[in-house]
Parts: structure tokens; C-alpha cells; sequence
């Protein structure tokens, strides 16, 4: 009877293991479909943008069903959302920290971030762009969710830069707004990759960067003021 | 005889004014469904992207037949083809001109062009945005033709600039290289125009407009030279 007992409980146990593998394995096969529609749909939206993407496109290039598609995501904005959210979770780990890994100073790490975006553009000949502001420009009026998103995405960049700012706020004259000047470092971003689209050479974009490094050069030199002023109470080494 | 033909004569003339007066409508007929077509997919393109607009709500629009657009514009690509050389003749008489006829001043003439920029987000409460930029994101990589017209409009707004720039020569520092800053001026005015699409607001505009600003009034202190050195030659009044 015991033994009987022990026998059924192992059996159970072991077929609450095949259950528990069974259900992990659909979980693990779950979670990869999602990702690989996130991925597809991410690439696709990048390559050719939103509209010109069909569903069907994207079930080939992620490898998946119509049925697994509208399980995780009922409409192509729901899957547009979770591309969005994604980017948002990538930008510190893929666009901000390999730089402030590699660059201590404050002002050049704003330039390093420009650089990832240079690189990108290089890497691609002057196609794609940037993700966000592709989707702004296609879908900002017709999709408010969407442009929320977008937004906050805007919001988490500039707020890199602005930390920067921050860290650099002795070098910069008093009169200088940082959250304004984060929001142009943006605006010249996006502009610059704009134009190197049109194109389709880095040149616009480098040159965007290198008059930012003007407006930065004459800002620091109007903020080092310790260059031209005597401290007050200034005491000789002899 | 002679009576005769001068009947005959007037009567052809008379044909000759019918036909010429049916190929006339006939001409003007064409003529306007072209500019309804091209006006309807102007606004269409702008208001919802390229991708996103059906060849249906353009003939619904415009008020046409599918003959008539196909004969006009084999492809939907010629369509757009038309409407970005329209934008490209209408940047003189509607972008340039009434800045240039009620700004004379070449520093303020940029930024009297810039204003235009954000009257039309005011008017539209930051949706639309800039028609040129909006295509060059969606369609630079796919559509070759459409991303060089693109590049071609461009080029004619950045030349405006340079021209101002060019007027303003001795007033910026000679380091200053005006095709490189009126290529700024374009990548500033694009890049604003995007985040005040994605925060739907025109603060984000005139910071980056009002960021420009301090670095024009820092070239420009820098190049007025006259007020901080003495001519060498100078000659006292009295």
C-alpha cells in the first residue's frame, strides 16, 4: 500500500516534471516566437517603414503563424508598440553605455553618442536612420500611441545628454539652459541623419556634428572663466 | 463663286474656332485634373505618408477617373515624382520670397525663414510637418529617384541659406564655412520640425530655433572684430 503510494507519487512526480517541461518548453518556443516577430517586425519597419510592411512579410522573415501573430499581438500596432518598447529598453544598454564605458569625460561622451549614430550610418551606407524618428514622421499624426511612445523614447536620449550636461555644468556658461541644450544636441542628431538619407553620405551629418563642436567650443570657452580671472584670494607656491 | 468661298471660308473659320475653342476645354480640362490629382496627393501624402495612401482616396480626392490618372501618371511613384518637383517650384514664391520681401537683413531673413516653419506648425498644431523630410525618411531607401528629388530640394533651401550667409559674409568670423552652417541651418530646422511632430507641442521647435540663435550671436561676435580693436590709423574727431 506504501509502496503502492510511493509508486503513484513518482509517477505524479514524474509526470509533473514532463508537464513542468512540456510547459517550459512551450514557454521557451512562446517567448521566441515573440521575439522573433519583435525582431522581424524591427527590421522590416526599419528597412522599409510601417505602412509599406505587410503581416504576411513579416510571418516570413520571423518564421511563425498567422495564429502565433495575433496571440501576442492582435493588431500590427500592437506589434509596432512592442518594436517601440524594445528600442526604449535597448537604449541604454546599446546606444548609451558602450560610450560612457569607453569615454569618461562628460562633453566627449555627448560627441561619442553622436559617433554610434555616425557608425551606424556607415555601417548601413546611409540607410535606415534612426528608428524613432522614421516612425514620427510616418505615423505621428494618424497614431497617437504610437507618438507617445516615440516621445518617451526622445525623452530617455535627451536625458543622457542633459546628464552629461549636468556633469559638465562648471564648464558651461550660467546663462546656458542644459535641458534645452540636450533637446538641440537631439535636434541636430536627427536633422544630420536626416540629411545623410537624402544624400546618402555621411558629409551632412559630419557636418552637422562639427558646427555642434563649434557651438560647444565657443560655450566652454565663454564658461572657463578660470582661465582669464585672478581668484580673489589667490596664494603663490613661494 | 468668290461668295462662295468667302462662306466656305467663314464657315471654316468658324469650325476652325470651334476646334480650336473644344481644344481649348479639352486642353484646360486636362490641365486641371492633372493639378487636382497632383494637389489631392500633395495633401494626402502629407497628411498620411506615401505607403499609407491608396490610389482610390487620391481619385476619390481629386475628383477623377483611374484613365485619367494612369494617363497623366503611369505609376504611383510619377505621381509623386510631380508633386516633389511642385514643392521644388513652390520654395521660391512660397517659402522664400515673403521672408525676403519683408525681412532685409540676411541674419534675419534665416530666421524669418525658420518662422515660416513654425507658423505652419502652429496652423496645422504640429502635425504634417515637413513635406520633403517626411518622404526622404519613408522612402530614401527604397525609392532612388525620389530620394535624389528629395536631395535636389534640399539643396535649393540650403542655397537660400548660404545666400543669406553670403550677404552677412563680413559680419561672421572668417573660420566660418557658410555652405557647412547653412547645411546646420537645414539639419536644425528638420530636426525641430520632428520633435515638435513627436511631443505635438512647438516648444521643442523654438528651443532648437532659440539654440541656433545663441550660436549665430556667438559667430557673430566673434566676426564684428570693429568694436573690440582700435583701427590702426585712427583719426580723432577733433
Amino acid at each position: 500500500m506504501v509502496e503502492n503510494s510511493i509508486v503513484q507519487f513518482e509517477r505524479s512526480l514524474k509526470f509533473e516534471r514532463l508537464l513542468n517541461r512540456q510547459y517550459a518548453m512551450k514557454l521557451s518556443e512562446s517567448t521566441s516566437t515573440r521575439d522573433r516577430l519583435i525582431e522581424a517586425a524591427r527590421d522590416l519597419f526599419l528597412q522599409q517603414g510601417y505602412s509599406a510592411t505587410g503581416i504576411a512579410q513579416i510571418l516570413r522573415e520571423a518564421n511563425a503563424k498567422p495564429g502565433s501573430l495575433y496571440h501576442f499581438f492582435p493588431t500590427k500596432e500592437d506589434l509596432l508598440i512592442a518594436v517601440l518598447e524594445s528600442y526604449t529598453q535597448l537604449l541604454w544598454p546599446l546606444v548609451i553605455k558602450p560610450v560612457f564605458d569607453r569615454v569618461s569625460d562628460p562633453i566627449e561622451r555627448i560627441f561619442g553618442i553622436l559617433d554610434g549614430y555616425r557608425r551606424m550610418l556607415q555601417l548601413t551606407t546611409c540607410t535606415k536612420g534612426c528608428p524613432i524618428g522614421n516612425i514620427v514622421l510616418e505615423l505621428a499624426d494618424t497614431h497617437p500611441h504610437v507618438r507617445e511612445l516615440c516621445a518617451t523614447n526622445f525623452t530617455g536620449w535627451r536625458k543622457a545628454i542633459e546628464g552629461c550636461l549636468d556633469d559638465a555644468a562648471n564648464r558651461l556658461p550660467q546663462s546656458v539652459d542644459r535641458i534645452d541644450l540636450a533637446s538641440f544636441v537631439l535636434t541636430v542628431m536627427e536633422g544630420g541623419v536626416m540629411q545623410a538619407r537624402a544624400y546618402q553620405t555621411l558629409e551632412p551629418f559630419d557636418v552637422a556634428v562639427l558646427q555642434l563642436r563649434d557651438y560647444f567650443d565657443r560655450l566652454l570657452d565663454d564658461g572657463t572663466t578660470w582661465s582669464t580671472q585672478t581668484p580673489p584670494n589667490r596664494i603663490d607656491p613661494e
